[in-house]
């Protein structure tokens, strides 16, 4: 395995992440607050270890798959350790393992939250809080892609790793330009976004850090009821952008090159609006018998829907109160999430088309035997090995969330909780029911818990296998094993 | 298709049915009981329909995999309709839709009742209840097979249709043998448990109905308390034997001709124990708290594993007043199940095995791509077929329980409620927590509600494909397109 290379990459991202903490520390300027130093400090501690492991640059910069998911989960892992220092430093959020689960909730998009009392931060601890959102949202790596030249296959490999959802499609033939235009459409459709919300009046840092924790998907809001008391004109706002970043990237690459009418060419994306419509209008007619008038009762069903099929995880309303229907639809779409390519997580409507498009090949294959049998998409034959990742993918979900479920029942919380508290942060979303539920926060879980959970949105975010691969005992042994040969071969020259 | 033998086959197993039918008629008459004329007419009207359809034996008996699930498929559906008349005609159940529901719980060894007051019912009725679980349990159609000559083939494809778990073993050579040999198993420890509870001072009926509700795994008990009045001998004999229907029927031929030792040989049992003794040792600790005395502790402990993992679902406690915890362990047990081969439901823990199993293969194919990975159970290497189905099978069940959950969520019940209703009945356990918990019955739930948990049953315990099969469309045609074929051959001729 190319150590070399992981390190050198490792180190590359925290040098990155101490450039983006400059950006609080100018929040911190502008508002006058103290706090900002602890950024400061931060970003410092950030570069100086950056710098020590990636001082020599590799001369073997090639790359597999294996490496390009050791490199991502390492990343994210210190990415989130480095980036809850000011949190914790400057005792906003006392203590260690809750800034870390924060900042975890933060870059994985999650939005789940160990704070009861928001509005007491400073702005800058707010702006961070947000941003982390919006660097995890498109990826940090598909980041360092994009500034930085690596031969193709390496740089697919980590592409590979960091992209959510069960295949890669490259816009452009160079992964480098496919990277750049994702940041591109990135970045324009937040700065939209903020310019739509401003429009609406909404305060200037409100705007700013509600687009960039809606450009991730993410749901860390500055308000302690999230978006409630904002007003119907920035909810639907939301609602609209909460859509438009969980559908896949590639669609919109195909508006900029086509027209508005490709889209719908693409399977997921029609898929997706039939999901969002369907729950939309059960939520609508339930909310109907007991909301103060229609449009309020469309306003509620549409965002909440919006929010939680994207995994962003905003609210306006307490859900939990809602009825056992829209309550069981708001858990199914937690599951479903939205499309591959986007910045939402969940398990990705392409991956659940393929797995019930594989369930009606077996039954085909029933029907006839002796025919081959194929799964298409959008018309196009379909790998063998994209329907079995695929399935890998469910199985490893499963035991995953099993296990996850065992381990926080521990605490001896009711099932809803423990079940929605697994589910919300495997698949990014946010909130939960009962005791994680939109007015509620996940302070109150011991530190074991929040250890599992942590677990659960990293693996949900990074897609599984590649933090799985970390803790795999033969990756180690064979790392140990290179470095023996390796010290071998220099003692007998 | 071969839809002439389909209807033969179905035709013998109303046959069947009709004769097993007398048997309620016979302890009828033991107890003088009016109600034993519904069971004399149903078993005519059995005979009647079995007959008309089955007058002809077909030319060609050559059956392939398809044939095999849709012949399980509806006469699991036929042995239902049918099998609830006397419930329904003699009153004892005074709607349709209940009869049925009652009585396909009881074919697929579930024992979720829509009964309030158990204690009312006549004798055989309530034998009739507990009797449809051991014919259920260890399949009608193997039953068949024992007695009726078939090609070897032909008959392996109705074992396969019917059997659970996800590979099917040939005890000896010849299917008829194996089928013989299974049942001789069956009977055998079903007569053993009997005799050990009339030892207990078990009433004879109580004993009687007990035994074979155990050994079918299916729970439907005789007393509205399930089995909590009985003495504390009786619930260990019971838990023994629940324990034992859960293991492979092949460990127990294994006894017969090796020795006890080499059941452990099986991977699965030994997984199926330490999974037993890790969910007592977890609930043990928890009831000592709360409970009167260590035995009583362990006895509910141990019960209530053993009733769950086998998907019994007899209770001697409402675990639905235990802790968190108790009842998260006793939640995901539903899932599991015990072993493939027995005559328990849920996913089984064989397949279980397979998908942890694949998923590490998958981890390996990234840390080695260019190596060859297998699977491998007891040393030998699973065909990729098994490893696929497994997968397949597990998507199924995620898209058939996301959707039944979505369909009970109409009802507008709390989320445990509607998802414990929907594992407990497509894992074939009976009881769930909260309106469906151990001292709550499933009467309540509409209709419509009724028929999806009725679908979840047989889709459980016919291990999901046999039952989807009959739904899909291109089967039909084809049929319909064989039927056009003959025709015009015929007008040509």
């Amino acid at each position: 395995m190319n150590t070399k290379m992981i390190k050198y990459l490792v180190g590359y991202i925290l040098k990155t992440e101490a450039l983006l903490m400059l950006l609080p520390c100018l929040v911190a300027l502008v508002y006058r607050e103290k706090t900002g130093y602890y950024f400061l400090f931060g970003s410092v501690i950030c570069a100086l270890v950056g710098y020590l492991i990636s001082r020599k640059k590799p001369d073997n910069t090639v790359f597999y798959l294996k490496e390009g998911c050791v490199t991502t989960a390492l990343s994210w892992i210190a990415l989130s350790f480095f980036g809850c220092l000011p949190f914790y430093l400057s005792g906003e959020i006392p203590k260690f393992i809750d800034a870390l689960f924060e900042t975890i909730s933060g870059f994985t998009t999650t939005g789940a939250s160990i704070l009861s009392d928001i509005e007491v931060l400073s702005h800058c601890t707010l702006f961070w809080r947000s941003f982390t959102h919006w660097i995890g949202g498109m990826g940090v790596l598909v980041f360092i892609l994009a500034i930085m030249p690596m031969t193709n296959g390496s740089s697919m490999n980590l592409m590979k790793a960091e992209s959510p959802g069960p295949s890669v499609g490259k816009l452009v033939p160079k992964v480098r330009q496919t990277a750049r235009i994702l940041y591109i459409i990135y970045f324009a459709l937040t700065v939209l976004q903020f310019i739509l919300l401003i429009i609406g009046k909404m305060p200037v840092f409100d705007a700013l850090t509600t687009s960039i924790g809606t450009a991730g998907t993410g749901g860390f809001g500055i308000k302690n009821d999230s978006l409630a008391s904002y007003s119907t004109y920035i909810q639907w706002v939301v609602t609209i952008f909460m859509l438009l970043f969980g559908i896949n990237f590639n669609a919109y690459y195909l508006i900029l090159i086509k027209n508005i009418k490709s889209v719908f060419s693409l399977e997921e994306v029609r898929y997706y609006f039939y999901i969002v419509i369907g729950a939309v209008g059960i939520i609508f007619v339930h909310l109907l018998q007991t909301a103060t008038s229609i449009s309020k009762a469309l306003t509620d069903a549409s965002f909440q829907v919006a929010s939680i099929i994207s995994t962003t995880g905003f609210s306006t309303t307490d859900f939990d109160q809602w009825s056992g229907t829209c309550k069981t639809v708001l858990v199914l779409l937690t599951f479903t999430g939205a499309c591959a390519g986007s910045t939402a997580g969940g398990m990705k409507i392409s991956r659940i088309t393929i797995l019930i498009k594989s369930i009606f090949k077996e039954l085909r294959a029933y029907i006839h035997p002796k025919s081959i049998h194929h799964i298409t998409i959008e018309g196009k034959k379909i790998d063998d090995d994209v329907s079995r990742s695929a399935n890998a993918y469910l199985a490893t979900f499963f035991v995953i969330f099993a296990a996850s479920l065992f381990l926080v029942s521990f605490e001896d919380h009711d099932f809803v909780t423990n079940f929605t508290a697994v589910a919300t942060t495997m698949n990014n979303v946010g909130p939960g029911l009962e005791l994680v539920g939109p007015t509620c926060n996940f302070g109150f879980f011991n530190p074991f818990t929040k250890l599992v959970l942590m677990f659960d949105m990293l693996a949900g975010r990074l897609e599984l296998f590649p933090l799985l691969l970390v803790f795999h005992p033969t990756l180690w042994k064979d790392v140990l094993d290179n470095r023996k040969k390796r010290r071998k071969k220099q003692n007998i020259l």
